[in-house]
């Protein structure tokens, strides 16, 4: 459990392509759902869907829409509760706007970049008093340094059985969330 | 690290309806992906597609295929090392039959049913030498009772920051092989 209000952001503009080229992303369906749903499970008030795109904005409010009003809502009442915590913005600026100036931005990355703090350390820090904490997750190859850069934090990369970590931003978002404030101890 | 094999399973059928029913779910082409990335990220041998319908079959491994000799293996060659883990089979005995006999079943709930296990307790025996261990995660409503029945431990439901728990099958297996194999500590 979280001592600080706590959310989360997934970016799709700007990250990187695969040669590193700063690219504006798709909107996927089931990130929509499923990031919602654990924002949800794990005690965040908001998830800012970030894209530049009018259209695309426009995309994810008729996802929540469907679910929380259209036919959907009645089907699987549950993920009206998720998806009442999306919030299409345009700009990570909007996002940062909405919790207020002194709001922390913490990054994912599935490489090493910047001086990593710990989960351990991070899962503290969220237990004591303090600012809100955004926690900015990125599509495609990865957040841009521009992003990075004004970070507060650069979380670890998530590790696994070994070396290899490509995991998908749906599984590494559930994973970050259970490390920083799920309630079952190891 | 786990001490002994570990594989996991996501069942199709038989799984339950939101009435209760005995029902066939469709095959999500993310689950393949998360589930396969996932499997690979924590050192699982093997994640077997429990499906009882021959064209689903065929579906889990055209889509196994396009990703390690298709055109997207060029793409992204990094998710032919995630999806190598994927065997389509028809039935759950299939994968127990390719584990051996001795193999420890482990279902994972969102509710709580049977005398559930924690994550910590399970954990340790991932790391004392033993049989194979497969997990096994359900599809729509959750795994039919006969798999629930047959299974050697029912771990705890996933709880985040309060009662709401209504994650989805890629953040519900992503968080339990974390928990379960995951390198860092709380």
């Amino acid at each position: 459990m979280s001592a600080r209000r706590l959310a989360i952001a997934l970016v799709h503009h700007p990250v990187l392509d695969k040669q590193g080229a700063i690219v504006t992303s798709a909107l996927t369906n089931l990130d929509v759902h499923d990031l919602a749903r654990s924002a949800r499970t794990y005690g965040c008030t908001d998830y800012f869907v970030v894209h530049p795109i009018d259209a695309q904005r426009e995309l994810a409010k008729r996802i929540v829409d469907h679910w929380t009003d259209g036919s959907s809502a009645k089907r699987i009442p549950d993920r009206k509760d998720a998806l009442a915590v999306v919030r299409p913005v345009s700009r990570l600026a909007d996002a940062i706007a909405a919790l207020g100036a002194d709001v922390e931005l913490w990054v994912t990355a599935a490489r090493d970049i910047g001086t990593p703090v710990s989960f351990a350390e991070a899962r503290a820090r969220l237990a004591t008093a303090g600012p809100p904490v955004l926690i900015v997750f990125g599509t495609g190859w990865g957040l841009a340094p521009e992003i990075v850069e004004r970070a507060t934090i650069v979380l670890e990369p998530i590790r696994g059985a070994g070396a290899w970590n490509h995991l998908s931003v749906r599984a590494a978002c559930a994973i970050a969330l259970d490390r920083l404030v799920g309630a079952s101890s190891r």
